[in-house]
């Protein structure tokens, strides 16, 4: 089965610190990589992590909190010093797109390539990219800011051919790819072998999805519905629920919570506030409600 | 003697690597704190070796690359959450001022504190800032866009009293500020103590320049001569040269060049290109022709 890893660049919050970098996370799949929110110096750790800058065409922005895209302006101009030349594309919310346009008028007049912008609505949940091996969704999120999340969902694979059956009934290899996506062979006596005796079922699609920055909401669970991997931000812990309040942001017990009822398969806890020495809280808070989860850290690769 | 002293916080150059973050300096004097340039990863850095960002009120920025620059959101939003109050003043070219000002518009809508302005002509020679421990002048240079450099100059201190003159010819406390700035003594006999019986001078004023980007140009001499300290960009070394003047950056010995003919004290070497992975050839190549050079990386403290 293909690998489809989630990289974490980045998981601290707001104000940096020099035990998390701000947000930014690399989603790989089939050789492509897609990279979720891009606060400052997410250039740096892509270099530190050895992501290949040159697989990347797609970036998706959250929101226009600074630790979600400062690093944007370095990379896009550090793509073009090394002469990059293929589109880049950026999907986001239209205050990400006016921000870094007045930043692309002064710095980037001489860019090699393209940056292409896909302005996405984050109050809605709608497909907003689409390839070859993944759809990718927004998730409306509960936040100071128009934010959202964003769902990746791989294709359905084809089946696989039995090859030992295909021998047998001796079918000619032009017939493989009518088989593969659902036709019956036929043979020369007349006989009707079905499909799903010449195949085995492809292995199930994955799915990630990514839910930060947002305050504790049971309506993304609809969207989140029984995915591999749910990111959901954990910026704070339950003895600090009034701060977590004021600010839209989460707990660890309640990320869990949301886990729990969306019938995840494994959870992934980030965002950390820059309060918390020890972030091994958060598994202990968030393994009270839901058994799989995983602290997020700078150079953590996820298996989906 | 008072500190005075220079923090390296990054001396790469354009694209950041995981040996030399972008350019970003501290000048320290007095317990105050100047930043000269602020790359990506500034804010980082500065928590990194422990700068405190309370004491930091004036932003010197030498040119919109942004290698010298695109840290300043970040900076300037994490002073906001950090519910700084004072003024930060940002001396900068006016492409600079544009820049920052598009992103203030969109990020810093609710910031507490007062970004001012001071816009500079770079192409000028001229006092842009002063306070009661020094002057502040820039360095026209010569670049692909409109930058210039720093020279930090320390304000004469007054002289020292001599404590066994003032007690010998019993001089009451009251004339002691008037001795310090040059007035003679007169005695109850009518007799004239020359004040530099009674004092003896202050250490000479000490001096700063920082010089990047540019290409080799002895057109900064009369402004940096005999400084005790000189920055000069030392991009490339003399086997790329080529690349040094396309670019317009210097080289080492280009650097030593100028050191000498300024007849500076010191040289300081940086700026390095991402091409080379040992910088020990730069101080090489430019002790062939001045004596006194240090190569800068990060962390390095300069004391003038």
């Amino acid at each position: 089965m293909t690998d489809f890893k989630v990289l974490i660049l980045g998981c601290g919050s707001a104000t940096p610190t020099i035990c998390h970098a701000p947000t930014a996370q690399v989603v790989e799949l089939r050789n492509k990589l897609y990279l979720i929110d891009c606060g400052e110096g997410t250039q740096l750790q892509m270099r530190r992590y050895k992501v290949h800058f040159k697989r990347l065409n797609h970036v998706f922005i959250s929101h226009l909190h600074g630790d979600h895209c400062f690093g944007l302006p370095g990379l896009i101009s550090t793509f073009g010093m090394l002469g990059r030349k293929g589109d880049l594309f950026i999907h986001c919310p239209a205050e990400v797109e006016a921000f870094l346009s007045a930043i692309l008028v002064q710095f980037c007049k001489e860019l090699p390539y393209k940056v292409c912008f896909n302005v996405i609505d984050p109050n809605r949940h709608e497909m907003i990219m689409e390839d070859r091996s993944l759809c990718v969704y927004t998730i409306p999120l509960k936040h100071r800011i128009p934010t959202c999340g964003f769902l990746f969902r791989e294709k359905p694979s084809e089946p696989h051919i039995i090859r030992e059956m295909i021998d047998y009934y001796n079918v000619p290899l032009r017939e493989i790819p009518k088989i593969k996506q659902g036709a019956d062979f036929v043979t020369e006596d007349g006989v009707v072998i079905p499909h799903n005796r010449l195949t085995r079922p492809a292995a199930l699609p994955r799915s990630y999805a990514f839910c930060s920055d947002t305050s504790y909401t049971t309506s993304i669970i609809p969207y989140i519905q029984g995915v591999d991997c749910l990111y959901h931000e954990s910026t704070f812990l339950e003895k600090d629920m009034p701060r977590a309040k004021e600010t839209f942001h989460s707990t660890a017990l309640q990320a869990a919570k949301i886990a729990l009822k969306a019938g995840v398969k494994q959870l992934v806890l980030g965002h950390y506030s820059a309060r918390y020495n020890d972030i091994h809280s958060f598994k202990t808070e968030s393994e009270t409600t839901f058994p799989k989860v995983v602290l997020s850290n700078e150079g953590l690769i996820i298996r989906i």
